[in-house]
């Protein structure tokens, strides 16, 4: 097929929560496509679909140039590209490795110099937005890296994401990512500070739900949190748990470079709750928390 | 006129930035108007334009049936609704009082059962959005009071924003815009830390601050504000004293309802800075203060 | 008595469980003691110790030109002094007035000025120290006034306090003992989080206490709340409840003055946790808390 | 001579500020001592009273079988321990590693598995003091390891300290190390708040800190700091560089752990501030900063 013909094969690794995700897109999209995971199961869904699968990391890499990564944390980063029969091992001059993941930026260029010491380039490309902005290749994502390398790539990164954001050389794709995630993570904390005052103010839950969310000092990002608030259920679409690694790297980087986040810091110290990390929920059960500490009726 | 006819007359207190343009919205849309301010040159302009001016809040509530009151503070609020000379004097039974200003629950119930004691009936109707919102109509206002003068007096309030929610009783209204103001107050400081942090380690910064302008953690209320910090000008659209102001009403609202804001405490300790509290800057300003904390180079 | 002919008679204001102890100390010293409560029961035991009973603080001012007032807050020092029936209604001209209660320097300079009005003299005389420090006479007190009244009323102060620390004019003794609560509310927090990670990090419970005992980084003023800490129990020495208080005026003087405390206020606001203010107990009970959200078995 | 022949052997490493003197001490109570510097320069004063030089680690390690370490990070331990030439490689077995360096439970213990494979025992005993208390013998230890192993050296450790406390197994001395230095940092910047509030409130500088030197809410740690503010100078005793390391562990122990410390986090940000870092000043150097942020006049 002409379409498939003009689109580079890709290699996956990754069949998590989002990493399933994308690429079953890039499949969608035409992209010859090669995945692997650890966990073997995990792969026969796109198999079924028509991909192949890889026995490792190492053997992905010998096969396809352009190599997608989608793992959980540095830990499992560093293993699927510099462990034995990773992906460093087995990469082929001029090949192209898009580590989708978000990871320190340290990490991000010490992985990345190992790419380029196999005369090979590495984009850092964390991703923003969930499972459904997966599905829908409308997730936003912030570039690291050679600039030529991107431009290069832009049509794959787009197939994924409605914007593809360039931010600098490698490592700045995961640092604005890390900015961002402040954002996140204290913009929730503010959140939940709000909604605990006005309930136990004496608003009406449901009416100040509904009112929140037409106010324009609520970021578009939160306002799906509202309905959980509401229902008092929390499905994790980012886990707390994501966000209490993600509080971890932005301490580090912060520390790292000298500044001073007092506030983040306190919202790091509230997700670090014992019963919060207990939690498979959504990071938005900070509202639920705030709730309990201002012992808001329930 | 039939369409003035039909408009009952409008008192108008508080000739400030706020409530000038509020005032002239009202008069624009045919309401018959009064005003007053203690500087009375205040009330040329609207005087050119038709209005008449009272020598007081008391001759005000003897003239017209519906007030607006749209002054700085609490102490502002009592003097000009209880003090000699005020609107309570003056007040015929069956007025309804609308009180614009963002002042504590407890003042505004207090304010509102002396209105009550002479039949008469007040909303507090705090308003969200600041200059350019109140010359368009399109604040938001969030309403408290007796539910059926909220509905007799909609189309009053609907001049002046593009919502007007009820919230309930007397107080709630202003609770609401508390709650609001929490969540500006400490949003703009998750903001501020975020963007120094990005900053620091290196990003480009006109890049980083559009890119923040694309992400949907960045609240709208916040997008017109990464303008200041590109230009590093903070001309005031809402200063950094009233969002300082308005932090102390917080945290006595808090402490009186008993609600931990750990993170909210540390963001108004943060505007409290001194070099921050002698500026006559937009409250955006603490995104320079953060950026001087950090060491960010200019 | 010669000796009991040269102390001149003190009338006492507030029989709480500090006010009643240091009343009880005058009186043992040889101060011929006048006595008031609103609570008239609460007189009984000096009563029947000899001290005379007052009908109301005007009438105590009435008869003696040393009126010591320890009540509970601004409000109750506003009462006891400015209302009906009050102190300075029946003030003598050349009367000392010593207010051993902690209010905002604001309010006590306030007091002050209607004091001198009736060519009196107040010195705002705080203590440091809880009830067993009262029985012993081993209070801290920082003195606040008119150096010569300081001076003069010095041998009555010293019968009360080991230490009489003379800060400067009206409102600085009640400013250095907010400058003292400070430090006594951030540090039992500082404590509270040490302990709480102690125990989670695995140190034997006792252990970690005892050698947190011998430490120097542990103020002497903490030591006897490791037993709280080892017990499990917090018995009211100096209750949440009041710590919470100052925490309010510590937070109302740094607004004023403009001083970011942002620790402090963190502090102030676990405290305020909802499940600390519906308790009885000491302000070390913020130990349990921590230990609680940190999830230490128990 | 009878004592020094009863006395073992001892093997010291690193003579920074801390080690040298602590080095010093023990050859004074007659222990026959070899050292190391990877700065030769450093042991000449140690070597012009006896002492031997090894040129290595490994070369000491295998003529003592008491081998101190005092050195300044956990990169440094492992240099020194585990790293070519390291400790490890000459250990005999049956020896005794003493780390008296400050470095996370999760390294300590690491190191001590590598030195028990060897059949060696390692104790953790890093030291609370400065450079005053190591030339005294005054130091605090804390003391973690197999308790055989710590009882048959608490002759030496004794030497050096007037405490060393047995505290658990392997790690557990690091452990409470952390657990005291939380309260040193965070007990520091609520001096720093305190003495910012009294100044700016109006209390006579040279007064307020006399005052708080006789305050049993100020811990004896902090009671040399006093002299700090009053002089406006922050010799270094314990260097703010190195607070801050200490935080990084207590953050990254309570991160393990599941502890929220949010106060402690808070003055971490404070003392990650730029200009503190620059500084080579003592950790109580945040006085300074906080009165400039409380834009108190100098």
């Amino acid at each position: 097929m002409a379409t498939n013909e003009s689109k580079r094969a890709i290699g996956f690794i990754g069949m998590g929560l989002m990493g399933s995700r994308m690429a079953t897109r890039l499949l969608e999209a035409g992209y010859p496509l090669t995945v692997f995971d650890r966990t073997k199961a995990k792969t026969q869904p796109l198999a079924e679909r028509g991909a192949k699968v890889a026995s490792s990391p190492r053997e992905l890499a010998e096969h396809v140039v352009v190599i997608m990564v989608s793992v959980t944390n540095h830990a499992a980063v560093e293993q699927v590209m510099l462990g034995p029969d990773g992906v460093v091992g087995g990469l082929q001059s001029g090949s192209t490795v898009i580590d989708l993941s978000t990871i320190s930026p340290q990490t991000s260029r010490h992985v990345a110099a190992e790419v380029s010491a196999r005369v090979a380039s590495m984009l850092d490309a964390p991703v923003s937005g969930s499972t459904p902005q997966a599905e829908q290749g409308a997730l936003i994502i912030m570039v690291g890296g050679d600039r030529e390398t991107y431009e290069r790539n832009r049509s794959i990164l787009e197939t994924l994401g409605k914007e593809a954001f360039y931010m600098g050389g490698n490592g700045m794709g995961v640092t604005m990512k890390l900015v961002v995630n402040a954002m996140l993570g204290l913009g929730m904390q503010a959140l939940a500070e709000a909604i605990a005052l006005g309930e136990k103010a004496g608003l009406e839950k449901n009416r100040l739900l509904d009112v929140l969310g037409h106010m324009p000092v609520v970021a578009p990002a939160f306002k799906a949190k509202l309905e959980n608030a509401r229902r008092e259920e929390y499905p994790a679409a980012f886990p707390l748990q994501h966000m209490d690694k993600d509080f971890g790297l932005i301490a580090a980087l912060a520390e790292e470079c000298v500044v001073p986040m007092p506030a983040t810091a306190v919202a790091s110290q509230i997700s670090n709750d014992e019963r919060a990390r207990k939690s498979d929920d959504d990071f938005s059960a900070v509202i639920r928390l705030m709730e309990e500490l201002a012992g808001v009726p329930t």
